[in-house]
C-alpha cells in the first residue's frame, strides 16, 4: 500500500501492533510513507539480518522497531545497518515493568546506539522518525513545526476551560 | 574553530565535558561539524529557549544534549524545536545509579520525542548524529558504514588472538 | 473565582487534575486563595516561562506544580523563580510505576530545590503550601495547629470502635 | 552563636554533618538565623517530641532534617509541628543506594508533607528554606533573586570559556 | 475482649486491617492473648509513645506494628521499648509496589531493629510472635510444632493429589 | 500416568500449577516423559532433600523447579544433586512485581548453578529441559530443530498477512 | 568456649563473618551465650538440616542466620524448627546492591516468618536475639532498657558538642 | 590446545575475559574439552550467525555465552540453534549495577529460552555445562557428585576453624 517508504517500521510479534501502529498513524498523518513487518530477532533471525542489510538499498532512511521483554531486535538491526534506528521498548505481559525492555533495548556498547524512546511510546517513535528525515527536507520540517504548534494550542485551550469552568466542575474532553 | 555547524553539542554543567567529548571526537575524527557549548536548563533557562529556538536557522540538524540527575535539558530542547535531539543521561556524583537521570531524559510525553542513548554513552549520541545525518548524506552513510567495519574488524582480530595465545595467557591490549 | 491568589496550582496536562484538584480543595477548605491553570513544560514552554517569571509580581508567594513521566515543570519553574516551589510526582499511564516522575522532580541539582512531596499526593502538597503560608502568618498557623489535630481525633476514634466491636465484625466506615 | 534562630537544622547522627552543614553555610551566607543540632528520632524519641512541639514557640519558622536508611525524623518532625519541615535524604553507609532514605522521607501519608528534596542535597535544603522564608520577605527574596542570577552568570562563563578553549583543552576551574 | 494480653498488635491506619487482621486469627488460632489498636506515628504520636513507653507494664511480651508507604510506626515504637518489636511492611494504595514500606522498616540504624517479615505478611507477623513466645514457653512450642507439621501434610496431600489425577484434571481445592 | 520419567517437575505450592503445566504440555507435546510433583522447601523439607537426593537413581536427567517469593526450591534441589536444575521465578499474589522471585531462584553462589528462565517461564523450562536432552540424544536434537522452524513460520506468516490486509485492519488471530 | 548456649549464630560462609561477629560481639558484651558455626545451605544441607532439627533440644532459644546472594539459609532453618529464627542479608561481592540477598531473605511464605534485619546489620540481629530472650527475662530486659538508655545519652553528647563548638569546629570524635 | 571441544565458550568482547575464563578453568580442571572465542553480537553479527548455526556440526553440545549491557550474545545464539544456551550476565564498566545485562538475558519469550546464572557468575556457568554434559555421562556425573562434596568438605573445614580459634581470633585463609 506504501510506495517508495521512507521508514520501516517492525516489531517482534503482531502482539506489539497496537503500540507500534501509533507510529503508523503518525507518519499516515503527516504523508511520510513507510513500510510495516512483523520481523523477530528470535524467531526470525535470518529475516531480520536480511532486512537490515538491504534496509539502505531499498530507499529506507529510518527504521523504527519495537519489542519486549529481553529486546534484542532494535539493537541487532543497529548493528547490521548504518541507518538510524529508533527502539521501542514495549511492556509486554510477563516484563518486569517494562524495565527489561527498556533497559536491553537502551543500554547498547559503544559503536552501535539505537534512539530510545519512552516506554510503549509508538507516536514518539513515528515523530521522531519525521525529525531526522525534517532535518535535511525543509518542508517536513515545516510540518513539524505546525504539528507543534498544534500541541500547544490544545494545552492552552484546556488551561482557557480550567479557567473559565473551575477545577470543580471541569470535565476532560 | 568548527564552520558551518551541523551538529550542536550542550551539556548541563561543564563536569558533564568528560562524557560529552566523547561525541565531539567522533564527529571530529570523520569531519562533521559541531558546535559545542555549556547551556544549563536550571541556571540559565533563556539562553536555553533562545538556543533550542534559533538552533534550526543557524543551520544546526542534530542537537546532542547530556545531564545528569533530574535531567530537563534534553527534553526542553526537545520542546522548542522539531529538530531530532539526541539526550545524554549522565551519571553524576549523586546520582542514584543514574536511574534519575535515565528516566528524566527517557521517558518524554508523548508529542515530544528525546532519541535516548545508554547511560553516559556520549560516543553513541555522536555516532548516532552521524547516523541521523547519513540518511540523508550519501558519502557519510559510506564513512559509517567503513567505521561499522572497522569494529568488527577489532573485534574479528581479538577472537583470533585469543584462540592463538590461549586464555591463560590473553592479555587485553 | 479565587481573588488574590496566594498560591499558584499548575500542572502540565489536564489529566493530572483528578490529582491536584485535592491541593485546591485542601485551600478552599481552609479560605486560602489559589489559582489553578494547566501549563506544560514541553508543550507550552512560553507560557511555562512567563508564569515563573510573574508569579511573584502577580502576589503568588508559593508555587504548586505536579506532573507525570518525565516531569521537568516543577524543575523548570523553580529554576525561574526564587519562590518555594512544590513538586508533585504523579504516576501517569505509562509510567514505570512513577519512578519516573519522583527522580524526575526530586533530583534537582544544587542552586535550585523543589520541594517534592509522596506519589499522587496531590492533598499534601496543599497542605505544604498552607504550613509555608503559615510560617509568617499566625491566624494560618493555628488553622493548621487546629487541622493536625482534627487528624488525631479521626485516628483516635478508629481505634476505639477497633477496641470496642472487634477486629472480627470491624468495617471501615 | 546563632541568636534568634528562624530556621532549625536537624540530623540523626553526626556523621550526618558533612551533608547538613552544606545547608548551614548556604544560610550564613545570606545572613539567614538557624540553630542546629543532633536529634535521632530512634534514640532520642523524647527529645526529638520535644523540639518538634516547642519548634514554633522558639520562633523558628522552618525547620530542615536529615536522616538516612530507615529515615523517620522528617517525617515525625513533621508529625509534631505545623510548620513546614525539609527532609534530606542522606546516604548513609549501609544505604541501600539512598532508595531506603529517600522513600522513608518521601512517601508520607496524606495529612502529614514533608518536603523532600534530593538525596544528599544540604544545600538545596538551606536554599529551600530561605526560599520559604522569603516568599513573605522582600529584603530576603531579593536576595535569592540576586543568588540566582549569580548561578545564571557562572554557567555563562564557563559556556564562553569552553568556546574560547575548545573542548580539547578545556579544563575545569 | 482479650484478657492478659501477651502481644500487641497495632496498625497505622484501619484500612490496614485486612493484613492485620490475620496476625489476630492465628494468634485466636493458638490461643494466645492479644490487644489490637489502630496507632498512628504521624497522626497519633504522643498516643505511639505512651503505647510503646508503658507495653511492657500492661504485661505485653511482643509488639506487632503494621504500616504503609513511609512506614514509621515499628521502628518508632522499637526506639521507645526494649520488646521486640515485629514490622510488617503493608502496600498501601500510592505506595510504590510496597519498596518504600518495605525499605522504612527494614533499614533500622544499629541499636534499634526491627524484626521485618515479608510484604503484607500479617498472618507471618502472627506466626514470628508466638514463636518469640514460644521460645520460652514449652507448650507453645509445642502448639507451633504441630502446626508446622500440619502445613507438611497439607503440602504432601497436593502432591499426592497432583499425581493421581495428573497435571491436565488437577483443580486447586 | 508417564512411565521412565527424564525430567522432573516439581513446584512450591499448587497454586504454581497453571505456570509450570506449561513445561509439561510442552513435553508431552515432544514425547519426552516426565513426572510431576509438588514439593515446598519450606513445609516438606525432608521430601524435598530426598527428592534431590535420589532423582538420579530414579532415572531423571533433568529437574525443572518453580517457585515464588523466597524461592529456595531450585536452589536447595541443586545442593543436592548434580543434575542440572532449571529454575522457573513465579510472580506469586505478594511477589514484589517478581524481584524477589527472580533474584531469589538466579543469584546463587559459586559451586552451585541454577539454570534460571524468564519469570512465569514455565514453557520455556520445559523446552530447555528437552535442549538439555537433546544435547546428547540426536532425534530429539531434530525434533526440537524442527520446533524452532515452525516458530519461524508462524511469525513469517504474521508478517505477510500484516502486508497484505494493512496495519489498520490487522487483528491477532 | 560459650558453655550453655542460648543463640545459636550460623553463616553461609565465612567470608560473612566480619559481619555476622558483630552479633557476637553484642551478646557477648551482655553475657548471654551463644554458639557459632558456619553452615551453608547449598555446600552442606545435610548439617544444615541437623543443626535447625536439634537445635531447640540442644537448647537453643533463638537462631541468627546471615547469608548473602540468593540467601536460603535463614528461610531453610526457620522451616525445620519452630524457633524464632532472625536473618541477616549480607551485601556479597556479586550481590546486586544486596537486594538479591533482602529479598531471598524477608519474602518468605505464610506459615514460614523469617525476622529480617537490615542489610548487613550483624549488631541489630544480635540485639534482636536479646530482645527476645528479654521479652521472657526480666533481668536480661532490664540490660537492655540500660542499653537503649546509653545509646541516648550518647546522642545527646554529641549534640551538646555540636551546639558548643559550632558546625565549622565539630569533629565526629 | 582443545581437541574435540564439547562447549563452545563465547563473550561479547575481549574485556569479559575475566569472568568467562573462570568457566574455562573449571571445565580445565574436570578435563571436559570447550572451545573458546570472541563473538559479538553487535560487532560481529555474521560470525555470531555462523557460530550458532554451525555448533552442532561442530560437535558442540553446550554453549556458554557472556555479555554485558544490553547483552543480546545468549539469546540470539539460543534463536539460532537447538542447543542449550547458557547465559553469563557480565557487570560491565556503565551497566546500571548489572540490572542491564541480567535482564537482557534472563526475560526470553516463549519459543526461545536461555539459561540464566548469577551475575558475573563465569564458574557457575561451566558447571552448570558441565552438569548438562554429565546427565547422559555417567563418569562425567560422578566427578561432579565428587567435586559437590569436596565444596562440602571445605564449608565444614572452616565451621571446625571458627569452634576451635573463636569469632575473636578467626582469619579466612
Amino acid at each position: 500500500m506504501n510506495t517508495n517508504p521512507r521508514v520501516g517500521i517492525i516489531m517482534g510479534s503482531d502482539s506489539d501492533l497496537p503500540i507500534m501502529k501509533q507510529a503508523a498513524e503518525f507518519l499516515d498523518s503527516i504523508h511520510v510513507t513507510f513500510e510495516i513487518d512483523v520481523v523477530s530477532a528470535h524467531r526470525t533471525p535470518e529475516k531480520m539480518m536480511k532486512y537490515a542489510q538491504t534496509a539502505h538499498e531499498r530507499g529506507l532512511q529510518v527504521i523504527i522497531a519495537g519489542a519486549g521483554g529481553a529486546a534484542h531486535l532494535p539493537g541487532m538491526i543497529a548493528s547490521m545497518t548504518p541507518l538510524p534506528v529508533i527502539g521501542v521498548p514495549i511492556k509486554s505481559s510477563n516484563s518486569i515493568d517494562g524495565w527489561d525492555s527498556i533497559l536491553s533495548i537502551l543500554q547498547m556498547p559503544n559503536g552501535i546506539p539505537v534512539a530510545t524512546v519512552a516506554l510503549n511510546a509508538g507516536k514518539n517513535a513515528g515523530i521522531l522518525a519525521a525529525r531526522i528525515l525534517g532535518s535535511s527536507d525543509k518542508e517536513l520540517f515545516l510540518v513539524l513545526a505546525k504539528y507543534q504548534n498544534s500541541l500547544k494550542e490544545k494545552v492552552l485551550k484546556t488551561g482557557e476551560k480550567l479557567k473559565q469552568v473551575g477545577y470543580k466542575d471541569y470535565k476532560k474532553s
